[in-house]
């Protein structure tokens, strides 16, 4: 049995007995809903009689070790429609299930010993037997919604870590711990980095120092794209409807929009603003507006404000305006998932022979980029779907050189094709880099796009002047880059790279005598390019300094009577205990200028 | 009499002439409403049989002539109402004007000569024959709406220049010749620097070109900025309207905000937006959000998201987000006034001792950055009005620092004292710059706030352990960049200085063989951080170099087999027809970079 096969087997039937047990405890009124798998585990809804606490979690998991203990046979029947709506009688949601199946269809069940039977196509283990060896434990409960909607019945979900054997339930606690521990959430308030409001659900307060690290990742990546020969354009935030309905996000994406409705018709403005009438403002208005959920449709108006040679070609507009998308208020996560953010965005207009040439320059910069993180990823194609728009040639060509660039650069097999999975406009890779924590994240995109060029007629004059259309490429490489700080805050654990860090060095004199020292030092480092922190105050120098490892400053140097000196420093390395003591000055500021120059990875502990 | 008495009394006759000479032109049924004086003339508004286009100018500037010429008297009247309503019944405006005053007054009327009478307060010249020596010219005619509602009648509004000598209306024309060629909307297009699209009125679309010198006043403003110890932030774009509510622009600016109404209670979300239902849209709701018109209530948040004792302040908070403002469709003018903007904004929180070093600071910022585009000011100091808010102490405590900044700065009286002029909220200072055109520009300005640490309730911890709050500076250089750029396109006419031109260097090759030198010449300026652009292609030589020359380029070099072999490079400096023959590459590059580096205003015509 191939593992995941195995687990979906042994966690579906952990689920049934986590069932049991709470039936057991609380009775034959308690009503079950469904108890699916899920990645680490399964759960199980209930309505239950009392609410359920972390108290009794043990007795829970004990009532389910004794079900286990029992041996129980698992037995799987096939009944009709009929007879499993009497069985399931007292059931209010196991009855809603059956009545949702078409009349006729078999309907199977299983039995758990004699007094539990649930509604479930099944597979199961035959004995309870073969759970014995398996680890599990109560995660956690939470509120739930019958079908996830908030206006059916409320439920308690019973979350349960299930895996084969302990030492893996055991591996999987640590690394939550872990995963915990690197919360960006948690970090980003520990680093004062950034932080959300409620008057502002999913959109950041970049603080200072947040903003600085904000600010470094794009001029970094503002810094390649033009070694790249990409040119930045900035285009309004917020545009007429009129855009989005050449676009198609008007049919589209409307759902994910912030909309500026316009005022109706015959109503004058001032009083329907001043006496808040709602009846006032209506999407039909002419002058209705949106937030751009995406920079495209403002990228395909600037290309075409004039006439292209093909000499011209390939032109490539980046942008880093401000997007804002709706989310459902219980999807957004942090940084992870959020409404407003910026993207390292570009579009680039080409003709078909410059498709390859380019697409292998994306890639050469998104490994550039990802090898600055330490970061490594891998490559999914995604081809030609049933509904594709466009000429076939077109597409077979394009994925003929896409497909050349990725056997070239990683070998044939050494990427992932989703057949038929492209978007409907063009063909596209995605880059899923791995943090850490071993989890993948798709930032980086290479998008062909066949279909905005067509909406806004865009042309250029080729060689034979004749007006041909250009292919859009949709590229981005950090994607957002609010999700992108997310993932390497945990990542990093908040210990970035010297150049990222938001201050590079912070300095403490011993004593206040010792301040114009220090302030010499900041200066120094300061005229060398570098982000230092000072603290010259009279608080306390144990203080001081425990304040600036609280912040993972990189280092922290230390000065005093024999540094003054000897013009020197003492310097404090991150994750390290000992102190470097006559530091040189202008050796450490070299030092610093090289890791900001060479963006170095690693925190050198030796200088 | 005053200049401008004497200005207000002959245009203001001139326009009584401008209406004798229409009248007498298009008969007796000409309907004439008003006819004030404006800055540069005055204007006439009429209903009249047919469109007056440019053909007529000279008929009616003619007929004008003519009326002067008669020597005519103008008699001044007192009339009772009735008798006034009795004397224009068949004026329909001058009706309604006469019917708007209050029964019993006197109403005074003005001929000139027998046959044309005018509803008028006065003065008038005594005869036709004073105004024999004037300049007049009709300026233009264009559509107007009586009383400016677009649901009155519509009107054709003539308007005449009018000085009182001949050189001084010359020179007006000659100004105004010259402001139309420094026109930013004109500039702005032949340098491809941005757009206006209707899709997104008052906001612009930055092209590459413009989104560099953009970008590098924002550095150049940042430099500045963190050399002066200012810390940068950014915050959420769109806010709920409960952060409007506190801050109390939801009540006073509403009409001027992007407003994004939430979804009436009770309605499915996606149902709505996907039937286009407005009702379903509505201001009350919830979630009703709105772009922020303004930086501060963000600002207050994340100050008050800790702690700060007294050690900490002043905390300088400054902030390049954009903006969103409503403006009337008549009131956009380019960049002048637009609805999508960034400021170089901050916000500084202080103890009261603080105000007087901090706004000097502030000044010696203005200072600094007025001077490197070589644009004088003059400051106006804005004073407590009635419905200040706050103790008296603290206005007269503030004042008084304000006062001492500005007599140490400026000198007593060397600079404007607008008594009662301050917002209610605190006193402000304002700076006026003078473009090359001598118009004045209100750009920089600090103003104290006790207002928003109130609405907030910001506190810090005093040296006494007392939580007190803070004041507020709001304060801004650039003002708007949106708006600055606008100002020094027409101050430089597009020929900006070195450091801010997009490209400050074009390359041209004299023929494809010397591609490979150019590029030499480019990298060798890239590496040295110089803006460079050239052309390889094969555009003839002298075609590139008038296509740069058109883009305004500072330098534009040429390179060929003896600039090759001798490592030089031909120089054509803008506004100047001489090319500088074999100048060593390096010494080109030195001078380059010390252009960067001093922000040098004067572009050197010898190297």
């Amino acid at each position: 049995m191939e593992k995941e096969e195995f687990l979906q087997l042994y966690r579906h039937s952990l689920a049934h007995v986590l069932a049991k047990a709470v039936i057991e405890i609380y009775g034959k009124d308690v009503q079950f809903a469904i108890g699916p798998q899920i990645d680490d585990g399964c759960y199980y809804d209930f309505v239950l009689p009392r609410t359920v606490t972390e108290e009794d979690f043990p007795v829970i998991e004990e009532k389910m070790r004794e079900i286990i203990k029992r041996r129980e046979t698992w037995t799987r029947k096939e009944i009709s429609k009929a007879d499993a709506l009497e069985l399931f009688k007292d059931q209010k949601f196991k009855k809603e299930l059956i009545e949702d199946l078409p009349d006729g269809e078999t309907i199977t069940t299983y039995n758990t010993g004699d007094d539990y039977v649930d509604l479930c196509r099944g597979p199961h283990v035959e004995n309870s037997q073969e759970l014995m060896g398996t680890a599990y434990k109560i995660k956690s409960v939470s509120g739930a919604y019958w079908r996830g909607d908030e206006t059916r019945d409320q439920l308690q979900r019973i979350y349960l870590f299930a895996f084969p054997t302990k030492d893996e339930l055991k591996a999987h606690l640590a690394w939550l711990k872990e995963a915990q521990e690197r919360d960006h959430k948690k970090i980003g308030t520990q680093l004062d980095l950034f932080m959300f409001r409620e008057t502002a659900p999913g959109m950041a307060y970049w603080l200072p120092r947040g903003w600085i690290l904000y600010q470094e990742l794009m001029k970094y990546s503002r810094e390649i794209q033009l070694k790249h020969n990409y040119t930045e354009i900035s285009a309004p935030l917020i545009n007429n409807k009129k855009l989005w309905l050449i676009s198609g996000h008007w049919a589209h994406y409307q759902n994910n929009m912030f909309i500026v409705p316009g005022i109706t018709k015959g109503v004058n403005a001032t009083d329907a603003v001043e006496s808040d009438d709602s009846s006032a403002y209506s999407v039909d208005a002419e002058d209705t507006m949106a937030a751009k959920p995406m920079n495209c449709p403002n990228a395909m108006m600037s290309y075409k404000r004039t006439m292209h040679s093909y000499k011209e070609l390939p032109i490539r507009y980046s942008e880093y305006d401000v997007l804002h998308r709706k989310e459902k208020s219980g999807q957004m996560n942090g940084l992870f998932r959020v409404q407003e953010f910026r993207q390292d965005d570009d579009h680039t207009f080409v003709t078909p022979e410059q498709i390859k040439d380019e697409i292998k320059d994306v890639i050469a910069i998104a490994d550039e980029i990802y090898k600055t993180f330490g970061i490594t990823y891998r490559a999914e194609f995604s081809t030609r779907p049933d509904d594709f728009m466009g000429d076939i040639e077109s597409w077979n060509s394009a994925e003929a050189s896409l497909k050349e660039i990725l056997d070239e650069k990683y070998g044939d097999g050494n990427y992932e094709i989703n057949a038929g999975d492209g978007a409907f406009y063009g063909p596209k890779i995605d880059l899923q880099i791995k943090d850490a924590l071993g989890r993948e994240w798709q930032c980086g995109t290479v998008q062909l796009d066949f279909q905005l060029p067509h909406n806004f007629e865009l042309t250029f004059v080729d060689k034979d002047g004749a007006q041909k259309m250009p292919i859009v490429i949709h590229r981005a490489i950090f994607g957002s880059f609010e999700r992108f700080i997310g993932i390497i805050t945990e990542h990093f654990k908040g210990a970035f790279p010297f150049w990222l860090n938001p201050y590079q060095v912070a300095v403490v004199p011993i004593r206040p005598e010792h301040n114009e020292y220090a302030q010499k030092v900041c200066d120094t480092l300061r005229n060398a390019g570098v982000r230092v922190e000072s603290d010259l105050t009279d608080v306390n120098m144990r203080d001081k300094i425990k304040r600036f490892k609280q912040m993972k400053d990189p280092y922290i140097l230390v000065v005093g009577d024999k540094e003054a000196a000897e013009n020197t420093v003492s310097v404090n390395v991150r994750s390290s205990n000992k102190q470097l003591q006559g530091v040189p000055l202008d050796k450490f500021v070299d030092l610093c200028k090289k890791l900001n120059a060479e963006r170095t990875l690693e925190l050198p502990q030796e200088i």
